[in-house]
């Protein structure tokens, strides 16, 4: 093995780890994507043949003991994430997880101690940070295009809701779906969020609210900079994915809009029109997942910072859990009230 | 004078005076502007020569008893619409008040019980209705073109915040600015505001805070039939007037762009660019302020409802009350806190 | 009368004539619409009623035996232009005449010849050079915003065909629809065409055919400059009126888009929309119209340069009867072939 | 070797011989690239080296004769391309080839007969077709969305010329660059251009004239099903690679605009801005070209139809030759004229 190719073993061969399968295999000549493991037998036999990749198991543990695995994917179910961080520092593996790292914050904060004293690498998956548009938002504000950022506003909505048995054990809309957001809003003003409200309701399908879960939520943050923003998600719009920011600054303002298939605009006798935005994350963010692979590829390569720490991964859940409360309670929630640390 | 025309005094001859002077006299033929009232004579007199008004006077009183008036227009100083349109009403004349009626619940409701009591019209100067962007959004909701609203985003920022003297009289940014917004967002999803959440803050000039307002405010609003909205204001836009809504339904979306004053693009080694927005409210709502006066024309004219009816004008009163509220002690309030009725 | 303002007197009744009596009436405090002839009693009347003007007459010698008539607008029937252009001339009466002068240049030269020896002004009714759209585009050449012009690409596109009985005597589609664009490419250009080339057919209509036009043209242009442009003439888009720019520089590029009711853009489960544009020409040129007469009446009131002058009204023609032979002998045809002038 | 992928080998290992090296080595799991030959000993090792092909060669005839070759790209000198295609050929290799096949239509007419005899498959590197925006318009014209096309504008320019020596071997503006559009005009309508007229011109610099060539272009079609076309090319858009189409039919039309690098808005107090567009068409068609030469290799495996014919490498040809006579003699030119076939 070159000392200049990054050893990768898979643990996950789910939808997301199949999308880091490819990255690795086709995109990324610096990695060499060797083993891969799921529970379900047929899964990982079925990825490791797509991806050639040479050593299967059921059992992950079999990539941890592996001396030439370098790095791990976790793409586990979320629950298992923490557990194999701990494991997977303890057998020196640098680490790539998705997200979340887990639901409790002492949970997390084992595995991130876990990752400190085993000094590996750690990075989580939001991959939203690396796509271009989001991107350009971020290059805007630190060259300071806009000046000093005042507002800022996401709306993130899901062509349409996940089965009831997925919502069940999301962890709920805002530590599965609103997440995402929670980090670029962290990312895109560089400061933290110290209180949220949220104004939110069942909206999309009343077997949602009996799982115990909502459906589309408004959040308000308040940023210990003096940034407000807000943040808008929806279990449904049916025209399909849609995941817009924009920022107010002194000094101007960015906004972004969707992606879509083609540019072409047809007018008729009834309208001018143009086809529905990409659909859904694996067709928006096809390019930014394969950034996000690159850039923790490249970070352990050459020692560098990981592109999103585990700091990174513990705020939003800390949001999260700020913006659950300010739900039942119906009133602001200071993140400080949910994590003391 | 013919049956189909009506005669109409002005009080106020300011800069919103003259703007329904000039709409008046030069593009709706079915009024007649046969008076003017200024505090100030000069400003009585500049209008009344410009728009070739016969009767100027420093007193409206002089046109409240003029039996040729069948309609004012009050336009003066906020703090004297409700005391005038209670005279006006006494006088039997219909009419037309610029917002906010004022800024006291019960002082309106004494106005309104006047405006009942003689069976005159009465409309407020809510101009953005007649805007042909939002009357588009309204005209989809209404027809059912994004199916059932849940979602409502408003977004209104000023190109730059107005002298504090003015800050220092206008009753604050939710009375002054916001008011308008409250307006639009009950006119677009048709169902009264239940609760307001605010985080705002002075982003724009120090000296604005000193003065004991705010410039800058995002408001959650929860809805009767269970919409969520919020809304964004800004004393400051470097770029200029920026006025847009966006509503998520169950069948679809409808968000509204800024108008500009032309539709160049010019493409250089630098970037692809157009021109700023329409600056300032007097561009942008050129067209909705003659039609706002076309209405309120026809309204009396034809004898059918007035077009903005004075609960219509009250509400958002009640609204920026208890936004107001909701800053000061940083939690949602609920309207019916500080309105009994 | 004040020497400030300008005794008008319209000649002809029809569309176009009431489209500038509006204007003169409502928008154009300067003027003073005082006289109205029409062939047709009944359309002078009517035309007179609805805008107050005292004296109506169906002789258009009338008006210019008026000693209190200042200037003439000529809205009549095409055929006539000249002759009452050579008539209002010796009149001592400054014109104003919608295009095109005639479809003779031996005939123009007549009337523009009457026009200098009476040193009065005259002014052609291209309106088009005053919509902010192809101002901002004139604009950006002019102050170099895209460098050296290269390229000019226009096209113009009418909702639906006039009828057939119109066809006959409008003198083709070269003089009668695209007369308009040869002159827009002067505008811009600020160059004379010195060849063009004519592709084109009957895809539209097969009875425009019969009458001896065409209704799709595709026109090469060369300018003196070495400019080069395209023009594109369709009498039908279904959409509605199309009417567009675009020029290439050494520094860039701009180009402009059509005119929309509004700016809402509607997403739903089929595509994502917005309305039509306007119309035609009466909806998008409403404000062209309007500061075409203004310019009008500013030029003679302030003694300046007529805004569109009678050599800006023969350029096109000439053009035009090059853009026909070409289409018949089917090869470029130097402008210089037919005007010798 | 399992009969489902297919065996390549790759002449010339230039830009575009290493676009297809690397669609072919990552994206195309069902192509196999075993062998490259450039005349450059060192062009050919490093391109093997970076997607690992096991055979590398100087003379493009080892590849010819290796029988593990099922298919060749032909991505050596424009020069050499009609004597590769009848070697291989003659090597019954499947063929792809970049255009253009030949500048003589005698010399193009071997290599197609020589393909026609041998019954292996030809296809030709008409990249644009398989771009996502040109494919919208394509299937808007066939599926009726704009019912009969009557009119075509195709706009396409160069961010900057090619460098003079290039200039002096490529065949000129018209079988260069312009040779793309006419291929594009062919597909979209789907008829043959029976006759050209070409307005150009020097106007980027002067060298290129001086060379024999133009920088400008400006091109009327006549299809033969009556549409009419024109076709704009300029070796310099300061501002980036500038490809659009736009057809009119008689129920509609359908424009394409350019791709840019993201979706970001900045307002600013200057101005309203994006990002220059994608710069040129290694990164504009990037996905286009994977998407050739995946349709070439699913054409090989399931002996479909080439997805662009020799006829289609042969026909633009015919056109560009008459391009060129028609710019030389001022008028236009039947392509039978140059082409007797």
């Amino acid at each position: 093995m070159a000392p200049d190719t990054l050893t990768v073993g898979l643990i996950g061969a789910g939808r997301i780890g199949q999308v880091h399968a490819e990255n690795l295999s086709r995109r990324i000549p610096l990695a060499n994507l060797i083993a891969v493991a799921d529970v379900s037998e047929d899964a990982a036999k079925r990825c490791a043949q797509q991806y050639r990749i040479p050593k299967v198991t059921i059992d992950y543990h079999a990539i941890l003991e592996d001396s030439e695995v370098q790095a791990v994917l976790i793409c586990s179910a979320t629950n298992t994430h923490a557990q194999i961080i701990e494991e997977a520092a303890a057998a020196s593996k640098h680490i790539f997880c998705e997200k979340p790292i887990a639901l409790s914050l002492a949970t997390i904060d084992r595995a991130l101690d876990a990752v400190a004293r085993a000094g590996v690498k750690l990075s989580i998956g939001f991959n939203r940070r690396f796509d271009a548009n989001f991107q350009r938002v971020h290059r805007a504000i630190e060259q300071g295009e806009i000046g000093q950022p005042e507002i800022l506003h996401i709306i993130s909505r899901d062509p349409s809701p996940p089965p009831i048995a997925y919502i069940k054990v999301s962890g709920g809309i805002f530590a599965d779906m609103m997440i995402h957001d929670f980090d670029m809003a962290r990312f895109l003003i560089g400061s933290e969020v110290e209180e949220v409200y949220v104004a939110g309701g069942v909206m999309v399908d009343p077997a949602i609210g009996e799982a115990g879960d909502l459906d589309t939520a408004v959040v308000v943050l308040r940023f210990a900079n003096g940034v407000i923003g807000t943040i808008e998600n929806s279990r449904r719009a049916v025209y399909g994915y849609d995941q817009r920011v924009e920022v107010l600054g002194s000094g101007g303002a960015i906004r972004i809009d969707n992606n879509y298939p083609n540019t072409a605009i047809i007018s008729d006798a009834q309208n001018v029109r143009r086809d529905l935005p990409l659909h859904f994350f694996m067709e928006r963010y096809t390019e930014a997942f394969a950034a996000e692979m690159l850039a923790f590829v490249d970070a352990v390569l050459h020692d560098r910072p990981a592109p999103v720490t585990g700091h990174d991964g513990r705020a939003p859940v800390a949001i999260a859990l700020a913006a659950r409360r300010s739900f039942d309670e119906r009133r602001p929630v200071r993140v400080s009230e949910v994590d003391s640390a």
